[in-house]
């Protein structure tokens, strides 16, 4: 069987490759606005949560936590957003956003909020090693 | 042992009482923009879902899908949107909203976009009648 698995464009075009997990496709954001990661399911077809498998599901909640818990030490943040919402991209998909008062979007979520503000090459490969130690 | 939960006051003010789920306390915003539930584990002190035990999250999920796929079954919504946000309200708490397209806040999430709209209290009271029993 071969295993088919591929990003959807805009997740293509919008971040960079972190870490390969049991289940998810880990990358970040390149948005210097917040430490964000994205949880990519490697299940072609999934758009819901409820599309996964029971077992699937309990690997990803564990995965969430994994990637919360670490960017949340890493960047020392108030609060972990965390949100499945594919309006416009479709493939399941999960956002883990490290959030501080006074951050481009608070208290807002930071979903629809203006144009991403891309990373100086060398500090988004330095986020990536630090996120790679990290999680 | 006495258990302890009690609800932040945000979310009494703002939604009605559906169910009690093994983990989850299931309520329904009062907000007939869009159908709307939250789940709130009966955990006092929560605030990030690495704070809940492996057993805990495995149920979270559990419970995060079967209201996910009861709502969408329910409203024949186009996307459902799960979030865990809490940058005004710590108390974890998981959103679970049903999004179609040309909604108040399409593409767009929906926190943050201006005010609840309630409902009639005779529509509020048949939305809840058909949450517990589609869920």
């Amino acid at each position: 069987m071969t295993v088919v698995f591929s990003l959807h464009p805009r997740l293509v075009a919008d971040t960079v490759f972190v870490a390969d997990w049991a289940l998810s496709r880990v990358v970040a954001m390149n948005d210097a606005r917040y430490p964000w990661l994205i949880l990519i399911p490697r299940r072609d077809g999934a758009t819901e949560i409820f599309d996964l498998s029971a077992e699937d599901r309990r690997t990803m909640i564990e995965e969430i936590a994994r990637a919360s818990d670490g960017l949340k030490s890493l960047t020392a943040a108030a609060k972990i957003n965390v949100g499945a919402l594919g309006n416009l991209v479709p493939q399941l998909h999960v956002h883990i956003v490290a959030r501080n008062p006074g951050d481009a979007a608070w208290p807002g979520p930071v979903w629809g909020q203006g144009s991403a503000q891309p990373y100086e090459q060398g500090a988004l490969d330095a986020f990536v090693r630090q996120l790679v130690n990290a999680l």
